[in-house]
């Protein structure tokens, strides 16, 4: 199998490297052939092409089973007025390869349940997997400003046709099959017209072709309340893109290690792309402390959703478990105690996989 | 003055019928005199004259100081084939009166901080003023359909111009300089066109006309992360309708009780309008037991802001805060405890005020 390593900007390097030496170590032990390629992607990119996703890049990752990512941006890229950022690089390769759907699993390690803002008795047990749509939407919608002054205006519109709708509603209650058989789809159908429209799709998926799973719809203001006094009812969650970033942001607070959460993107067929949903954490790029931890663990996403190896994925993950159960930490996770650095933790996680 | 209630729907009468007790027995202790007329909005006003609005309502709201309104809406009016909705009438109020900003302040009583989700050391102390753009935005967008079968789809436009921009953050800054003398504003500039007019708007409007309050900007994604995780860092927070809606209502979590959150409305001038957050909550309407302590609070925003009678909400908020103090409690606040109804929570609060 081919996987494409973007390893991106800031911190991305050194974190993609931890995954690269694990999925090297599962293919020692299982006897897989994985052949690794690295591509420029991110503010990199801009740095040494121009060009935030060169063509050279898109090319590898449509030849690729699978994608792996570290993380793109930093202040160098932020000036407002730049020709173009690293984070364009992000929404065209989703555009590129059909991403439309971005899987987020927001679980918690028990051992990690003291690092939750929320009190112990409302987020243990919490277990949620987010689907948010990720190629449609606000993000893509046709976009201006007309008039000056005072008048000068500027809009971009929230789109969603028939069809974009059913693919995520279909992935998100075959997701529902295969975990707590529950469904949660959030929109704004009181106020929005592509949320009508949404709601009206997804009803009707869930009626003719997903009659066993259970099914209900929350409004994406009373979702955000949710999330913080009710997190245990939701198995899993689908939404639009806008909503999905917004939602899912907000429920990657409630393990408390943002340092812990991988993420998938996934089209009907191609490559999927995996990444943690930390950022690129510029302030401490480069001095070997980052947490390799969610980016190991969207390697097992990796292994189990584009290459089929449950087995292999499993395995990454009770390594990553067993290694919190010895207490091991990177100083994001010690809250001041003892921490161990990147490189580190990547040993203890490959020591432990068999 | 004159003060226009409508009550609306569910408990809305119950709990307006507590706030109006309250502000006549201010005008009593202060000598004042308050005129009250009640008015149709929501289903009872679609119930009753097929419009959730009634010109009439319009037209007394017109004329009168300040309006304090229950709430909207519930199962009976829920049916998606409706030719109307109660919340239309909501959105048509705040647009007929140029209700352009929505103030929600977001504070801890210190008597309930254990009602809160969230880990006391995180929450405590948390002192929020949030101003959404009420009027504009992808609320009130051009919307349609186009297309048929897989390929109709539905779309609504968010738009900003410069002086909806402008008043906003004017009146931002404003409150700002009144309390901690710190603005921040959230957007989706990286992302969506309107987000990057807010943000340059804004940031003119900061340098040029309040260059000594403390000014910075955050992503609406990222906002919904340190909500929850430093809700103590910030004082007050301006943003879009939309975005508002989502981060107002994930901040009603924080204090762990919808039941103590009030919100105005306000414009460039004419009447405010004032309301308790939370919704009309069918399931317990006419049994007597709503917490009212939302809606009188929500009184005593309407005497600060639209009647200038600071003295006169102060005196209100002691009182709310006195009762708390001396243990009393409605059932949503009482965990299990003794409890009492909405009509002895007023009587409790008109006792202590003088
Ligand atoms: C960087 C940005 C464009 C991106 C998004 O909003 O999609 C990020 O916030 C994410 O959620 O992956
Ligand atoms: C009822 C609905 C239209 C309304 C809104 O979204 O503005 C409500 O959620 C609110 O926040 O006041």
């Amino acid at each position: 199998a081919s996987i494409v390593l973007l390893p991106g900007d800031g911190i991305g390097p050194e974190i993609t490297a931890q995954a690269h030496r694990v999925l090297q170590k599962i293919a020692a032990e299982f006897g897989h052939d994985f052949e690794f390629s690295s591509h420029l992607i991110g503010g990199i990119a801009i740095d040494e092409t121009g060009d935030p996703l060169p063509e050279a890049t898109v090319e590898a990752c449509r030849q690729s089973q699978a994608i792996l990512l570290g993380a793109v941006g930093g202040p160098k890229w932020d000036d407002p007025t730049a020709k173009t950022r690293p984070e364009v690089g992000l929404l065209k390769i989703r555009k590129e390869l059909g991403l439309f759907a971005n899987l987020r699993p927001i679980k918690l390690f028990d051992q990690l349940v003291d690092a939750s803002p929320l009190r112990r008795e409302i987020i243990e047990g919490t277990d949620i997997l987010f689907l948010r749509e990720l190629t449609g939407g606000i993000y893509f919608g046709p976009s201006g400003r007309t008039g000056s002054g005072e008048n000068e205006s500027a809009s971009q519109a929230m789109v969603y046709s028939v069809s974009e709708v059913e693919r995520i509603v279909r992935l998100a209650a075959k997701a529902a099959q295969g975990r707590g058989n529950h469904l949660t789809s959030v929109d704004k159908a009181n106020v929005l017209e592509p949320s009508r429209l949404w709601r009206q799709v997804a009803a009707r998926v869930m009626e003719t072709e997903f009659p066993d799973v259970k099914y209900d719809v929350v409004l994406v203001d009373a979702m955000a309340m949710h999330l913080i006094n009710r997190p245990k009812d939701f198995d899993v969650v689908v939404t639009g893109n806008m909503f999905g970033d917004i939602l899912t942001d907000e429920a990657s607070m409630l393990p408390g290690s943002l340092g812990m959460l991988p993420s998938a993107s996934l089209g009907s067929d191609g490559p999927g792309l995996y990444e943690p949903i930390h950022g690129s954490a510029p302030d401490i790029a480069g001095q070997g402390i980052a947490n390799p931890l969610a980016t190991i663990l969207a390697a097992a996403m990796l292994l189990r959703h584009s290459l089929g190896l449950e087995t292999e994925a499993t395995a990454i993950e009770a390594a990553v478990s067993g290694v919190l159960e010895s207490g091991l930490r990177t100083a994001d996770l010690a809250r001041g105690g003892e921490s161990i650095g990147t490189e580190a933790m990547g040993d203890a996680v490959v020591e432990r996989i068999k």
